[in-house]
């Protein structure tokens, strides 16, 4: 025990310090929590005091609308401004995929030799909370490496583009011209949680169309953040074309979200879930330690056997915590 | 109280006899089920005693597989057999969608005014615990109601295929040549799940490859149950070609599952599912109340000050239950 503690104290040291083994003690110890390894309270707690609150910008989108190159092109334009940056792809949808299928979806070869950049992919292994329980860590990892941006690319659909919203400072969504992305972000509800829009691949037919059936739409939703009005921006991420804008425009959103209070209050909302998420995993396992001694067993016989209902069941289950 | 009760046990009782208000009856249930409503232990607690063990099959397979049209044919066929069918269709990844944009994939016209098929799209809302918490409600509202066969019809991707293994009695993986959906499956994990597989649309060119590929690839694979050898059939589901023989493998299926314990213990693993499911639902409702009272956002505030780590102000947050 005493060991272990040891060994994630020097991880931890080693990760916040300057020295040649800093890449490998962050892969290190975000591989640490996104296995949920028994190391993992001892990680937290070691990192909580280190952090200093990296601005996270969650990056959603469909399939095809260039999210991988927007997001190396966004870690080229916010390395020109002097930050330090970790990337987190998430691939929530694949719960028997390890880090190695995703592995290849995240190309940025040309940032590899940056010692101030910090790319990481991670599958949420169908964790209990999935995103909301696994990612908070990595970030905080990445944030007490001393990343002051840390984007998040959101490999997949649905559910996840609304869980990244939960993770992120700013949710930027992408879309691209003549996929029909307005209709789809009406109904993912992306546009009540998008704080900056981005129309990638401006250079094809239809990115003002685009552009102006997104402001269509945005003015007639009912925003989360009534008070920041989202721009959208053309880009062409394959050639860098608009992104410093983005930069820009991220900037201006954190400084409203610290002069408006909306910072503190996501982050804050943001522990909640992390906190609430964790609880929920302690019980869940709690419950799987009661199925060892075969109560659980008894009652779902019972259930089966029409002797008692499901939910009188787990209230039997939450008395024996 | 005792008012709403009172109309449970009414409904229940139409909903279960053969009266001209009974396919009202059951579709009122589902929505209440449905829509997590306070009914809920009321329904569950008048439904238990009313099972009587439905044999529920789980369809998957990749968009464009011919899903609808397969459960269709299946319906067919299962009447044909004097089987009452329910028919559950469940999306996942749409925790915005309700029932409405749903409405429109189960084209089931056909089935529409028979008084032994009963039929319903919905989508688990993001619940906890998604499909697991809100489909077996309706599962046992359809069994209560007398089908006595179950087809789930999952339309989504990734995850939902092996959570609706974990719901069904027999899982049916629906593919179609040339689609690398054997390669998709492996991928999945649905390999080790599956009990049929149907390689649908085999009028067209490589449907027999496609079977080949597929049991090859079971051949190495790692089974749940290893007694049973999964048949691999070809269809045509928009003509009917094959369904029956589906129809008598998922008989044959169901036989060797009674006949080998399997099905008493696959009813007592999902039974066990189930409690914990809304075990963790009630949980994570009671951590709400406590967020009302600001003991939770106390905690969250510690995270973001730097002064707790997440994993000891969800241990408090448990203690407080």
């Amino acid at each position: 025990m005493a060991r272990r503690t040891d060994d994630v104290d020097e991880l931890v040291e080693t990760a916040c310090g300057d020295g040649p083994g800093k890449p490998r003690a962050v892969a290190r110890l975000i591989s640490l929590v996104e296995d949920d390894s028994p190391a993992l309270r001892d990680v937290a707690r070691a990192l909580v005091p280190r952090t200093t609150g990296a601005h996270v910008v969650g990056l959603t989108g469909s399939p095809g609308v260039g999210k991988s190159t927007s997001t190396s092109a966004l870690v080229t334009a916010l390395r020109a401004a002097d930050h330090t940056v970790g990337v987190l792809a998430v691939d929530p949808t694949s719960p028997f995929s390890g880090g190695a299928l995703l592995g290849d979806r995240v190309r940025m070869t040309e940032h590899a030799t940056d010692p101030r950049v910090f790319i990481r992919s991670m599958a949420s292994r169908g964790h209990l909370g999935g995103l909301s329980a696994a990612a908070p860590q990595a970030l905080r990892v990445l944030d007490a490496a001393g990343c002051d941006v840390v984007l998040v690319e959101t490999v997949g659909v649905g559910q996840s583009e609304v869980e990244i919203a939960g993770l992120a400072d700013t949710t930027l969504v992408l879309l691209a011209p003549g996929m029909g992305d307005g209709i789809q972000a009406a109904k993912a509800g992306i546009l009540e949680i998008g704080d900056l829009f981005v129309v990638n691949k401006a250079d094809r037919d239809g990115a003002a169309t685009t552009r102006r059936e997104v402001r269509a739409m945005l003015s007639m939703t009912d925003r989360v953040d009534g008070a920041w009005k989202p721009p959208i921006t053309l880009t062409v991420a394959t050639t860098g074309q608009g992104v410093d804008e983005v930069v820009q425009h991220i900037e201006e959103h954190r400084a409203h979200l610290e002069s408006s209070g909306q910072g503190e209050r996501r982050r804050v909302a943001r522990a909640r879930r992390e906190i609430e998420a964790i609880a929920l995993g302690e019980v869940s396992r709690r419950f799987d330690h009661l199925s060892g001694d075969h109560r659980l067993d008894g009652l779902a016989a019972d259930v089966v056997g029409g002797r008692q209902d499901p939910f009188s069941a787990a209230d039997s289950l939450i008395a024996g915590l």
